[in-house]
Parts: structure tokens; C-alpha cells; sequence
């Protein structure tokens, strides 16, 4: 990854925590402990790869600003608000998120479940709101956002996730579940960020489409290999989790050097989906780069 | 209440019925146990009162039938979700729900938490498609929707609900929890119903706020005179569950005939809110009496 690109994330995510800070309701707002929560939830913590996909698609067409800030929120408060849920004591019951105590820990079980459904809640008014755009892209935004997040996107992926749990998955079904569970909702953040700029053509959409479903994949198989590699503080959750809990994962159908091959593979298929746009794709260029080459 | 709004009642719950049915995703659709458990929570039961609520103000404005079928849908879900959420073992922990298990029993925790998250998208989705209405009017239904969902409504009055087990509430704060526990939504309702006719004029708003505050308020008070004296039977639910998870009630706070006056009270006065509409607002009108004369 070029200097310039690193720069531009951090740049990136700097502005994102600040809109994430702006679109959360104030803590000292009624009631102040589940405002607290929201935010213990979403602010100062994680990658922010959604938001970093939504502002490099959305630099490829121009997109005004403040649309993107709000598409690049709304894609992290559904991440947060499902890794809230998921970390659950009736999901993965996972006491660590992002090098901090899961807010169930934090707080308790019924703040927590009120934490993920007011984050989605609030994700859609965050969307709803501003002063860019025409009032039919945004619908079409949020059609498309809630159809990534619902039951035949990443909701969709967590049940089939949970009725996988000991069982033996051939890699069709390891990637379809995976295309909803985190796929969904990076795609949708590749498309927001570009439909904040302008309508899609078909041609465009399908680009796009191909360069999410690879970069998609990449980080679940990347995801994958750390799990079985890292260790907790690097990875500021809790490592082997996955073995632990007798799911499939690409390094227990493949073996962990088939798997890093793959991860390289669907790396030069999203550079190669980009073509299309040329230079100016850089950002979403790098990105795939990053998420291959992650360390966490 | 008349034979005309008994008539137009078990006319409109059947349509109700009709469109949920259509607006969910089908029991065939991969994860079949999701989808089937989503229709589980929201079909074949309930009083339907929050889209009653959205048809008869949507009647007052001559709404078009497939946005105010979708508005209906939305609030229903909502409040489905709200309801399977509600009843998990982390929050009022209940076995019984519309006379039938509640889907953490039927299904499981997980299963549960996977239905409300999804069934909360899902009512986004239906509001953002359709064919009726203009782009705008729509996004200020979503923006309104968003908000009595979230941290400053439905949510935040059940994280207040939460924190007031075992606290001596006075009246105004009993009030200020049920403004949003359930009253956000029923507001929501009625402001829906209107806004898929036309843009509301600041008169017009500000009757049909009159009249929601005064019906959502005396539906709890109802609710909670009928937690306090009907069997489990007739509600469909666990009957005297607020006394024994020691809950602040209209009825331990006022007793139960200054209950009971006071729903009558706030019939009358949710009566005079609708003077602004004439003969037209009949249905609003028989509404009020009949949240005040529920039996269940």
C-alpha cells in the first residue's frame, strides 16, 4: 500500500469517528445510559473497512459529502449494532470486542439487546436525514441497505451460521452463507458510496458488484486464517474461537496455505473487476489490498 | 362502537393480515427456519391496533391503498419485533404471547434475537418500496418511523421500563416512560396514515398529535388495568406480570378506579382533538373507544 493511500485512511477514519460522534445521539440525552451504550458500542474502535469502502467508491464519482458521511455511518452502526447482538451469551457469548469488554459485559444482556435495536433504528434515520442527493436515489439507498442487512443478507447469513455450527459445509455452502453474512454488507457499502455520487449504470453496478464479491470473500477467507493464526490481542477479540466452537472455515475445509492462496486469487479478481474505471479507482484499488494483507 | 366500525374493523384487520402476509419474505426462501419464524411472530394474531390506526387516519386523507397497506405493515412489524425482543429471557422473559409460545420458546434465543433484527429491517424495506406517493413525502415517513423506533422512542422507553423496576415513579415520569414505550409507535401510527395522503399542515399535525397522545396514554392505562384484573386467557399473555416483576403501574400508582377514570378521561379528550376533521374522523373517533373498551 502506497504512502498516499495510508494517509487518505487515516484521514478517513479520523472523519468518520467524527461523523459516527455527530450521528449518535448525545449522552446526555434521555435515556443518558442506553446513549452511553449506543456509543460505547460504535465510537473508537475497529477498522472501519464499511466506511473506508464507502468513501473510496464514493470518490469515484464525485459523491457530495455529506450524503457519503452518512452512507459511510449507517454501514458501521449496522456492523456495530450486529456485533453487539452477535456477541451475545445466546449467540457467541464473546466477552471481548474490540480490545474492550462486549457490551453485555459492559453493561448487561437487556442494555445490549436494546443497544443493536436502536443502532438499526437509528442507521435508517441517519440515512432518512441531510440535504444532498435527490429523494429517489436516497430511497433506493436505503432499499438497498436494508435488504443487506435483513433476513436474506447478513441477518439471513448469522441463522444459517447458527445452524452450521458441527456441520460439515462443502466450500458452496461455507461461501454462500458467508456472501450474506459480511458479503451483504460490504457490497452494499462499495454500492452506497458509489450511488451517493450518481444513479449506476448496469455496467457500473455490475463492476462494482464483481470487485465487492471478491473483496467480500477475501475477508471472510482472511478473517479465517487469523482466527487460526493471531493471537486475542492482536486481534483485539477472542482468537480460535471459531475451532473452539467446531464451525467450518475455510482453513478447516482447505488448510491454511490454500486458503492464503485464495485470499491472493480474489485480491487480482477485484483489481481486475476495477479495470473499468481506470486510474481513478485507486482507492477501492489499495483497499482490496488492505484487507488481504490485514494484520487483524 | 358501531356495527359500520365493527364492520370496517374486521374488513381492514383481514387486509392487514393479507398485506403482512405478502410483505414478508416467503417460508421458502433460504434460511427457510428464519423466514418461517419472522411469519410465526408477525402473523395470525394480535388487535392490529396500530395499523388500524394508520388505515382510519389514512381514510381521513384519502391515502393511496398500496402505500397505506405498507405503512400498516411497517408499524405492525415494528411492534412485532419490539414484542419477540421483549419477551426474551434477558428482558420480561415470557413464555406466552398472543396465546401462542413466544418464539424464543417456540424456536430458540438465538432464533429470537435473529427474527426481531431482521423483522426490524424488513419493515424499513417495505416502507422504502411501492409504487404510491412522492420520493420526499416518503423519505419524512421513513425519518418519522426511524425515530419512534429508536433511542428517543419505543427503545428508549423500554431501557427507561429497564431502569424503573423497583423505582417509585410518580405520575409524570410513569407518563414520560409510556410516551415512548408505547406511545411513539402509536403516534407514529396515526401521523403514517395521514402522511401517505398528503403533507400534513402544522394544524393538522398538531390535532393528530393531540389525539395520539391522548389514545397512547390510555392504552397503557387500559393495559394496565386489564394486567391487574383479566386472566392470562383472555390477554394472551401472562396476566399480573407487572406486579409481580414489581413494575410501576397506573394501578399501583393511582389505584384502579382513578384508572379507570382516566381512561375515560383521555377518550374524551382524544374525541375533542378530532373536532379540527369533522364527521370524516369517524373511524379515529370509534378507535378511541375502542382502545378504552378492549377487553384484551
Amino acid at each position: 500500500m502506497s504512502e498516499d493511500f495510508r494517509h487518505w485512511m487515516r484521514q478517513t477514519q479520523a472523519g468518520c469517528e467524527t461523523s459516527l460522534a455527530r450521528f449518535l445521539p448525545d449522552e446526555n440525552t434521555v435515556p443518558q445510559q442506553l446513549h452511553a451504550a449506543m456509543r460505547y458500542a460504535t465510537l473508537d474502535g475497529g477498522k472501519r473497512v464499511r466506511p473506508l469502502l464507502v468513501y473510496a467508491a464514493g470518490q469515484l464519482f464525485d459523491a457530495p459529502a455529506d450524503l457519503l458521511s452518512r452512507a459511510a455511518a449507517a454501514v458501521e452502526m449496522i456492523h456495530a449494532y450486529s456485533l453487539v447482538h452477535d456477541d451475545m451469551p445466546c449467540m457467541d457469548d464473546d466477552a471481548l470486542r474490540r480490545g474492550k469488554p462486549t457490551v453485555h459485559v459492559k453493561y448487561d444482556e437487556a442494555t445490549a439487546l436494546l443497544v443493536g435495536d436502536a443502532l438499526q433504528a437509528q442507521t435508517f434515520l441517519v440515512l432518512s436525514e441531510g440535504v444532498d442527493g435527490d429523494a429517489t436515489s436516497r430511497l433506493a439507498m436505503m432499499r438497498l441497505l436494508a435488504t443487506a442487512a435483513g433476513s436474506v443478507g447478513m441477518c439471513g447469513g448469522q441463522a444459517i451460521d447458527l445452524a452450521s455450527v458441527g456441520v460439515a459445509l462443502n466450500r458452496e455452502q461455507l461461501e454462500q452463507m458467508h456472501r450474506l453474512k459480511t458479503g451483504a454488507l460490504l457490497r452494499a457499502s462499495v454500492l452506497l458510496g458509489a450511488m451517493s455520487g450518481k444513479a449506476l449504470s448496469p455496467q457500473e453496478n455490475q463492476a462494482l458488484d464483481q470487485y465487492a464479491a471478491a473483496i467480500g470473500l477475501a475477508f471472510q477467507v482472511v478473517d479465517d486464517v487469523l482466527d487460526a493464526t493471531a493471537d486475542s490481542a492482536t486481534l483485539g477479540k477472542t482468537a480460535g474461537k471459531d475451532a473452539a466452537d467446531n464451525k467450518p472455515t475455510f482453513v478447516s475445509l482447505m488448510g491454511l496455505e490454500a486458503s492464503r492462496a485464495l485470499a491472493t486469487q480474489l485480491c487480482h479478481d477485484a483489481h481486475a473487476a476495477l479495470a473499468e474505471f481506470g486510474e481513478k479507482a485507486w482507492l477501492l484499488h489499495e483497499l482490496a489490498d488492505l484487507i488481504v494483507q490485514r494484520q487483524a
